[in-house]
């Protein structure tokens, strides 16, 4: 541990949100997006969120993203954006960002928050980073436990066992669970000690990137070595070199559950009334009606619902009129237009494959 | 009679076709477009229906429309097009037409035929148009009586009284019926006898003039005026100065139900597959579905329906994507976008008028 080096927030900020197409897509990713309509886009968010709980924020994305991702956030330094060349999923992306990190501060508490939830507790959110923080610097890898709102099977669960000793609100974990069948969600929510996988770990680096060393060494071992190069003039190189090698994995398969299996990974639970906006009846839940009944995001032409109650309107600058249809999205992007019901929701990311095909 | 003038076919071309929105529209009315998607419009459809059964065609429409209309028509002759300055019903367009043709030929038997309706069995129009001819030969109007193919609310009725003898196919009008409601339509439908009214009425032109002198004097006076001076230079002047003042009034009304009174109207029922396509339900029942089973009128880009049966998809260039919602008609026009459940297309009037308000 380096005591000076305090706490580095890494963002990993990839996925496109398929099931939100064509709003989101592959060039414009849900992270970039102002999905509430608010102002301000879901990657800002959280970096608003993280950022004055951190010493330093890193943001790890792809390469196609990233004048995008510094035009958002013009606040990140040089050393504030990690470009991946490929998406490797979140395991080679976070364990790169610990050791470019180490590499430049000594060992540290990292954690890592995805680009593109929204919490809107923030004040719990940080109580809770810091009870986390406290159980990464000793040691553990800790995650936060989503106060689960109902036996959803969108997200893994996190099964909390004993209390760790002297702790106020910190569990040992159990066991991960990955996205249940409607009764085994069920059954985990009537169990209790559940909680949603928000996928936010706190670790100290050196203690991740050993843990990474025991379960997956080609993996350490090849983000090590392009950490070294990063801030170098060998960065390109290691990178061409190294990266389309390194193992696709997530990080709660890589170490998460493996160390948990060891008693190694804390639990903290927190009601931060988090949201990751799977699906457009995700994001309709989350906006509210005008006095129209209408919900809009992003909208600048007129919308009428006649005979239509329960209506979202998302982008376009066409007026658009919903005559007979209730709990109609209608989603106008360049790309295309969406007529969606919203109990269909799920089924955006079919579409949106079989459009984006051929 | 000037027996060597033959028959005039005239076509008013008026009327915005509101329930069609936005695919119609004042700027491009329902008689100006390829409703069905067949590469010709229905204006074009009319007057290759008619041409080859008439000694000429003379087209009634707005003078904002007869660019288009020449266009579309090219056959049409200098003679064939008669401009209103504004539109004001059908009576003074249909009066206008008789009373310049008349000029032009002498008396002679004209008929009307909307531009904007749809007839699928244009033998059995033509045997129709024959039978109703010589019926206006000997000096009554006849209106062609549409067989009803159910007890419909949005059509007038014509009740048929007994046959006229000699005669193969030909009754004297009783009476014509407005628009009925649902139980009125029923009982006429039960009682057997009556026909839809499509407004297509045949008469010498000195037969339909001198019935307008006796029920609407001031304008046969107005019409004959303009008529006189219609081939000259004085057009201009006379319409400015006559036009305005002409009472705004259906033929039905004007002349059809009065004479009907006085026994001068007869009726030729026929089965011709006649349809106004008042609304897009219409349209998606006269519309085959592709092999998708989704219905396309005018449709560039992709379509795709998930969970969703009996989607109609109207114009656009932009892929759509509609998923669980059963019988939904989307239009995708530069003006607006519509989300229209089929059963309510009725009400697609009521959303245009409060889309173009303000």
């Amino acid at each position: 541990m380096s005591p000076d080096a305090g706490f580095s927030a890494v963002i990993p900020a990839g996925g496109i949100g398929s099931r939100l197409w064509p709003l989101s897509t592959s060039a414009r990713p849900k992270f970039l997006l102002d999905l509430l309509g608010t102002g301000s886009t879901l990657l800002q968010d959280t970096y608003a969120r993280v950022a004055p709980l951190a010493d330093r924020v890193v943001v790890v994305t792809g390469a196609v993203h990233a004048t995008e991702v510094r035009s958002q956030l013009p606040g990140l330094g040089e050393e504030g954006l990690i470009a991946e060349p490929s998406p490797r999923d979140s395991m080679p992306a976070i364990a790169l960002a610990a050791a470019v990190v180490e590499e430049r501060h000594g060992p540290h508490v990292m954690g890592s928050f995805s680009a593109d939830h929204v919490i809107r507790k923030p004040e719990a959110f940080a109580e809770a980073i810091q009870v986390a923080r406290i159980s990464a610097e000793s040691g553990s890898i800790a995650v936060i436990g989503i106060e689960p709102r109902g036996p959803a099977t969108g997200f893994g669960y996190i099964k909390a066992g004993a209390a760790v000793d002297d702790s106020d609100g910190l569990f040992r974990v159990e066991a991960f669970t990955e996205k249940p069948g409607a009764r085994e969600a069920r059954a985990m929510i009537d169990a209790g000690s559940h909680f949603w996988n928000a996928g936010m770990y706190m670790a100290r680096t050196d203690v991740l990137l050993s843990a990474l060393a025991r379960f997956h060494p080609d993996l350490e071992r090849g983000v090590r070595e392009l950490a070294a190069a990063w801030d170098g003039p060998g960065r390109v190189e290691a990178q061409e070199r190294i990266w389309p090698g390194l193992t696709r994995i997530a990080i709660d398969h890589a170490i998460a559950e493996p160390v948990a299996a060891e008693g190694g990974v804390t639990v903290v639970p927190a009601d931060l009334d988090w949201n990751d906006i799977g699906d457009f009846a995700v994001l309709a839940s989350l906006v509210e009606p005008d006095s129209d009944g209408i919900r809009r995001i992003h909208r600048k032409a007129r919308v009428a619902a006649i005979d239509a109650s329960g209506s979202m309107m998302v982008g376009g600058d066409r007026p658009v009129v919903i005559i007979g249809v209730d709990d109609v999205t209608v989603v106008d992007c360049p790309e295309a237009i969406l007529v969606l019901d919203r109990a269909a929701a799920q089924k955006v990311k079919q579409a949106k494959e079989e459009m984006t095909q051929g």
